[in-house]
């Protein structure tokens, strides 16, 4: 990492996530560029965005002044500025967190701060495609799938947004007839995330992801349900391409497994690229580099 | 309609479907300054391609000339302008049009003319955005429900890209344990194209949609197919609004069962406005309108 005196002016970034909040200071949105990176448990939101806030007081006061920040955050969240509950998280089950207004915290601790806010697998996706896996890209996915299930869309070097923001751990997919597992989700039950998120996994086969060996069912049965998704996605937007992320992806036998049952699932209906469903190249920098790039987007 | 002596530059539109080819003659992207109207049946390429290149000979020559032509055509399609295969008409399963070179069609016809062209539910979907039921929403979907399903979606007024454009009709979805049919996609058997369109309601009850009364069965099994085509398109895209267009969806008992039925899979998971899911406001012209306006974007 760089030097923090090179400079008197930082780009600060926050992946606020439901086990860790990663903090950096960047010279620019080159990833090569952060200057420092620091992580603290996510406690309640006094505790956590109080340590956030002294680490970006500690480290850039003596030295300069953040031109922007930029947040990736777990969501809900509200990520249209032109509505009240922007930057706000909202109905997640994280306990204490529903209602927590990111942005008024940082504004009180760092008046007149430019600050951009969007989920932490939108900043992802932003990455992805500015340094990563989607570079030259005009239409891309980026998915994580990990303790949850998350994807971002990004056509033309924008997030997409709507009346909300995606939340495709929600989509509703075919549950294999000799799948009986209730699934995880309080909500849905048996949708993707119910399914096939790293809990899904731990609570069907009693053992975290990581531990099943490369022979186990549960992959076969994870490969049909991820390749069930990106069919989804790719009827309902044609991407370009589709990038799976997220601590079970990391298994690295997954995904030539579920490239080959999309194709058999796709009954050569698509004609796409070898290269069509692949893992990130950010890893897990992504989201802060995503939201680096958030920030330096405000400039 | 206007007069076609109002002027000397007009607007040329063509909504190339597989039955007929509906062809206008506009003075502007108004709904309401269509000059003149005319549909051709669909036959072989050469026939119908004649037919309609022959529509505005006749009808511009004499006053004027064309300024641009705007194409919404019935798919798969090659819409990106920097491919070679832009305004081609790919694997379709309409016998004898695969490979039809549409654009050169009519660049042969008038040499120098602009030539704007996408699939037709993309140009219905930007004329609903414009016209009618979309008007001052940044991000929505258009859905048609005939003989067969497709899907556009806009954002930000722009029609949604990647490797090709969206086919929704051959979304994967959850079939009900009840429903024993083989589904009419010669693709993939049951997408939402196989058992939820209009082809497949014939095939399934042997009776065409429009002559089953509200309460036959079928209209049971369609809002739940349609229902869990709204709820994948709001957890991949979470959209301000659901247009329901097409054949099928003129069946007004239908689509407060679909309403009804979305509610309860969401399980109360999603906040959205009563008006989420609605039908057209330009009916069966929201096609030609978008034609019109894709020719008009050209400008």
């Amino acid at each position: 990492m760089g030097n923090l005196t090179d400079q008197n002016q930082y780009i600060g970034a926050i992946e606020a996530g439901g086990t860790k909040f990663v903090c950096a200071i960047a010279a620019s949105s080159n990833p090569s560029e952060i200057l420092k990176q620091a992580s603290f448990p996510t406690r309640d939101p006094s505790s956590t965005l109080n340590d956030v806030i002294g680490f970006f007081q500690q480290n850039v006061s003596q030295n300069g002044s953040l031109s922007a920040l930029g947040i990736g955050s777990f969501g809900p969240l509200g990520v249209s500025s032109s509505l009240p509950n922007y930057g706000n998280i909202l109905a997640t089950p994280k306990k204490g967190w529903q209602g927590t207004d990111l942005i008024s915290w940082f504004t009180k601790a760092f008046p007149g701060l430019k600050i951009a806010i969007d989920t932490d697998v939108n900043a992802a996706a932003l990455a992805e495609g500015m340094h990563g896996a989607a570079k030259d890209l005009h239409s891309y996915v980026y998915i994580t799938i990990g303790t949850g299930i998350g994807g971002g869309v990004v056509i033309n070097n924008q997030i997409i947004k709507g009346h909300l923001h995606p939340e495709m751990g929600h989509l509703s997919i075919h549950q294999e007839k000799s799948d009986s597992f209730t699934g995880v989700c309080p909500f849905h039950k048996n949708c993707i995330e119910g399914l096939a998120s790293g809990e899904a996994i731990h609570q069907r086969w009693g053992a975290r992801a990581e531990t099943l060996p490369p022979a186990h069912p549960a992959w076969d049965l994870q490969a049909t349900y991820i390749a069930s998704l990106c069919q989804t996605l790719t009827a309902v937007l044609s991407p370009q391409r589709i990038i799976l992320g997220g601590g079970v992806m990391q298994q690295s036998h997954l995904l030539p497994m579920i490239q080959q049952k999309f194709l058999m699932k796709a009954g050569g209906y698509w004609q796409l690229p070898t290269d069509y469903i692949v893992t990130p190249a950010l890893g897990n920098q992504a989201g802060i580099i995503g939201a680096i790039q958030l920030a330096t987007n405000t400039l």
